[in-house]
């Protein structure tokens, strides 16, 4: 039988009865199986996985990946980015794919989880359609997003946002972005190429781990995404006298740290003092000169707050930057407040969510609606496709390291859920 | 006529009449000559001074020195550490020597007073005897220590606690301890004879600036040092979990940095909690991983106080490791305290602090009775000999620096209390 009189034959089921269909799963043991076999790609002795973007062990598992493809019905392909992409055709002419993506790359001594779960996921989605033999009618492309972990490079040339410059930059590995891409089988030239525009997608899924505890603590099975958190960061400099901690009275020190030490506190108070679920976090802090026996003359340290709304996060940092401006006063010292980065939020899509939610419930799963605290690569396809994601937990929360675990029925959980996401896009996006 | 008999004429004077005698000054304007003519020995483009111990600045500076003792009745040696040492014989035989010393060796752009104002004032000192013809019944021995920034060394061998393995550390220059000695005219492998015990010394005087702003900024002329404090330095190690920190809420976090936060402020609570010139200082803090976007699992930072009194210093820090303690409870943290350095306080001599404050008084002058919160080469007397100190004021505090600066006529009033006080102590100290 051709391929071509196997599609005709799929074009003659009823629509409704395919896409709804209760009856697949994905092939949970078969699944995880493959989740094991990328422990041959980077694995180090610790357990952890090196394998970074651009570097051999990256280059060969996406050649793994390639073979899983077309076992799966996908064709793949590197597109000039080095992403990726699997591509299963649908069969009504005409339609933007259903995008399903995630990356493999990982941080230096990494995990097995963050990022591979969803790669792995989307890839037997497809060979479960295949081996149903269901046909959607969107074409489905499963895309393993190109170094993520160093700066989302992949997804983001979908959207058109990689700089020229960027490609000079180093990668986490021993190249540079445009030398990666390249290795990897990209054409850093011609990277303009990957830009997409609205109606080039008709939607963008990820199944992800939460990397947080939230579903760990609480037991619950799936995380709907209710967005990826808008993100602010600052660089704060706090700047008194640094002088001899022996011989300057208490009464008449300009004490950088102190000063800093009341704001660090402060921060805090201001981050939790109303309900929600912001996060505020001063992660970097360098006390200049640094001796014990020197009052400390300056300090740096970062800010960052992440929230799903952007307005608040500015208000929150309105009463901060009021609050540092008055405890410095107080102490002799002065202060200085430099943004640095921004990352708007990027809103999931209602129609997904509720069909992530109803996917679950229709497994029998728990659900919890919920941010993102961390980036995905999901934020490069905003304002180009709706988008939404799917959470598994993460036991105790870790993440970006090697004792970072999703367990093998959780993923298959995920799996499922994206399965019947997928189906439920391919109706809901006509 | 000979010395002898110049001796045999000062020894039938009323010995009242000589040690007390209100018209011996020294030469201000001659001092302060060559307090300039220091500068020619390291000054920087800065205007500071490099001048570090053992270099090859230092080396033709002591013979600057040397040279100037000879004008002024001081007969040179080096001793086996590199300390310069000008001895005039007292007129009575078999008296210890009254020693007057300080240092000329500055912290790397250091500046042109701290020590240096000690040292030029005491071979002043005894100038103006000899010009006064006023002979003691005591030996004068003015001292240049070596090596007092880089770990008080030349001092420390009189009182024979340099270790031999201290000779192969590096010093602030490029040689090593034992390297230095040697290219200064030391022999250190003979180190050990540089020992006293009680008796070998009448009696230690140092003039020094104060390194601290309380006398300048109270416009007061004289410091009657009452002691040196002792001191005592911790590491103590924070321990949370380093986390995601935009997957992990707040109420789930142990975060190193803000427990730490609340730790140094409440430091400074207890430190100024109670009546007294105790200081304490955290000017050491390392958040570990370090980076905006991870809550600090570790931070480690020091923890100094100061006291003239040592039961003071330990009653405090027992106030200091409950609260830690408490702090690290109440947020999920851990906290390790680790005591690394203890210099035991010195108390100078009451009987030469009278004689201080006498001096000032009989000279017009406004004192102050005041602890030295930093360390100084008469530590190294301690159980050896009674110890005073001299301080004059330091502008703005600043020490260790370029911008160090005394005024010259500062600096002459010292000299001129450093003259009665040696005198006083001639008389004191049979």
């Amino acid at each position: 039988m051709s391929l071509r009189f196997a599609l005709l034959c799929l074009v003659i089921l009823p629509a409704s009865g395919v896409a709804q269909s209760p009856d697949i799963r994905v092939n949970g043991e078969r699944l995880n199986e493959t989740m094991q076999h990328m422990h041959a790609f980077g694995e180090n002795a610790a357990g952890g996985s090196d394998r970074v973007a651009y570097s051999s062990h990256n280059h060969v598992a996406l050649g793994y990946l390639s073979g899983l493809m077309l076992e799966s019905g996908l064709m793949p392909r590197f597109d000039v980015a080095g992403n990726l992409v699997g591509r299963r055709e649908g069969r009504v002419e005409g339609l933007a794919p259903i995008v399903a993506g995630s990356h493999i790359d990982t941080v230096p001594n990494g995990g097995h989880y963050d990022g591979i779960v969803g790669v792995m996921s989307a890839i037997e989605v497809a060979r479960s359609l295949r081996e149903a033999v269901v046909e959607l009618d969107h074409p489905l492309e499963v895309v393993v997003w190109s170094n993520e972990e160093g700066g989302k490079t992949g997804s983001r040339s979908w959207a058109g946002t990689v700089q020229e410059r960027e490609l000079d930059l180093p990668s986490l590995g021993d190249k540079t972005l445009g030398e990666g891409m390249a290795y990897i089988g990209g054409e850093p030239e011609k990277l303009a190429q990957n830009a997409r525009g609205p109606g080039d997608i008709a939607g963008y899924i990820e199944l992800h781990v939460e990397q947080g505890a939230v579903l760990d603590r609480q037991g619950i099975a799936i995380g709907v995404v209710e967005g990826i958190v808008g993100i602010k960061r600052w660089y704060i400099t706090v700047s008194g006298f640094a002088n001899h901690a022996g011989t300057t009275p208490m009464d008449q020190r300009q004490d950088a740290l102190y000063a800093t030490a009341l704001m660090v506190a402060e921060i805090r108070r201001i981050i939790t003092g109303e309900p929600g679920r912001q996060v505020g976090t001063v992660g970097r802090l360098d006390v200049s000169p640094g001796a014990p026996n020197v009052i400390p003359g300056e300090v740096l340290f970062s800010l960052e707050i992440r929230d799903l709304s952007m307005d608040k996060v500015t208000r929150l940092f309105g009463q901060i930057e009021e609050t540092l401006t008055a405890i410095a006063q107080a102490n002799d010292v002065d202060v200085t407040i430099d943004q640095y980065y921004e990352s708007p939020e990027t809103p999931t899509d209602a129609g997904i969510q509720d069909l992530v939610r109803q996917a679950a419930g229709g497994l029998g799963l728990s659900s919890l609606d919920m941010p993102s605290g961390a980036g995905h690569d999901g934020q490069s396809m905003k304002g180009i496709a709706p988008v939404g994601m799917i959470f598994v937990p993460s036991k105790d929360g870790v993440s970006h390291a090697p004792s970072e675990y999703t367990s093998p029925e959780q993923i298959t959980n995920g799996a499922n859920v994206l399965l019947q996401t997928v189906l439920g896009m391919d109706e809901l996006l006509q």
